[in-house]
């Protein structure tokens, strides 16, 4: 039996731990998610590379910690999605917008993304993000047999916002001001939460 | 002056250029877009390097060439965009799955966007294609001051399609069937269609 309540003699502290996400944040963020490793992180970061495995487990680990610690992407979606469907296209565009026009979060998201054929735990961990944090929340809010699968576009066109603004750069879509995000965009999310079938529509409201 | 109307005499035949693409092709679709050389792909197919340079120019000329010649995606785009907005969303996503569901063609275009952040001619081949060979031609429909802005977010909701079907495969988007996606995607993709400000249609209704 270890121990592990023994004050004091932990590996690391708070304070080591922050000084490692920074460290990675900025490596992530100049260097790109492929050439960042986390010998390198350590090293910069002054501690032993296993103090870095113990935190963080892995290179993808330390870079959802990492930027994590700069913004929340699920809490930021959890709230977007709370509050009705009235406003939630507008909603879910603002989070979006806040967290991948910020170069603090986006810049790490936008490498994260670029990594996502070399390293198959980062595309697990965005496909889950958009499953259980989007995909799932929006359903459970939505009436009608096809509920999952308007979900499942919602998501969809805001995988389409993300990819054409931030990763490939389609000069129109890059250009926009949030405004025009908002203004652009939530007609065609507003569409896809109706129910596909008028009939169902019809039967509830008569 | 070369007399390079003789006949004969000249680097490969048609036959060669069918048989290196035939290669590259197979060679992209099982290792990737990274791991396959054009050095490789000239050895395998049994002809000097140079000529693959000749005909191709590139590693990313050789690949577009190389999907091009299984399929044809901006003709397919184009055909798609043809005839009247009515059908428009059903056909350029009838258009997409048949390129994209298809091994032979979706295969190599899977690996070339999982290339995007290697190779930055690949990331401006996509982006040229979905500029000019979607937004511009669906801008060319529309009326309204924003037809641009509603041509770009037609062409992200295509994208984004594209990414949570075929590449982050998103389970619910990647188990739809073909009516799935166009029962689920047509609403959103109409109502981007649409002028965004309802005054504008009721002037032209009334």
């Amino acid at each position: 039996m270890n121990s592990s309540v023994t004050r004091g003699r932990r590996p690391g502290t708070p304070d080591t731990r922050r000084q490692i996400l920074d460290t990675a944040r900025r490596r992530f963020l100049s260097n790109g998610y492929r050439a960042t490793t986390v010998r390198g992180v350590a090293a910069e970061a002054g501690v032993d590379v296993a103090l870095v495995s113990y935190y963080f487990g892995s290179k993808s680990g330390l870079f959802a910690a990492s930027v994590t610690a700069s913004a929340n992407p699920a809490g930021t979606i959890a709230r977007a999605v709370e509050g009705g469907l009235d406003g939630l296209p507008e909603r879910v565009l603002g989070g979006v917008l806040a967290l991948w026009d910020d170069p603090a979060s986006g810049g790490p998201l936008v490498a994260m993304l670029g990594s996502i054929h070399d390293d198959p735990a980062v595309a697990e961990r965005f496909r889950e993000m958009l499953e259980h944090e989007l995909l799932a929340r929006v359903a459970m809010r939505l009436r009608g047999p096809d509920a999952t699968l308007r979900a499942a576009a919602f998501c969809t066109q805001i995988a389409g916002i993300v990819v054409t603004r931030y990763v490939l750069r389609l000069r129109v879509v890059a250009a926009m001001s949030s405004d025009d995000v908002v203004r652009t965009f939530a007609p065609g999310l507003r569409a896809t939460l109706l129910p596909s079938r008028p009939a169902a529509t019809a039967t509830r409201r008569s």
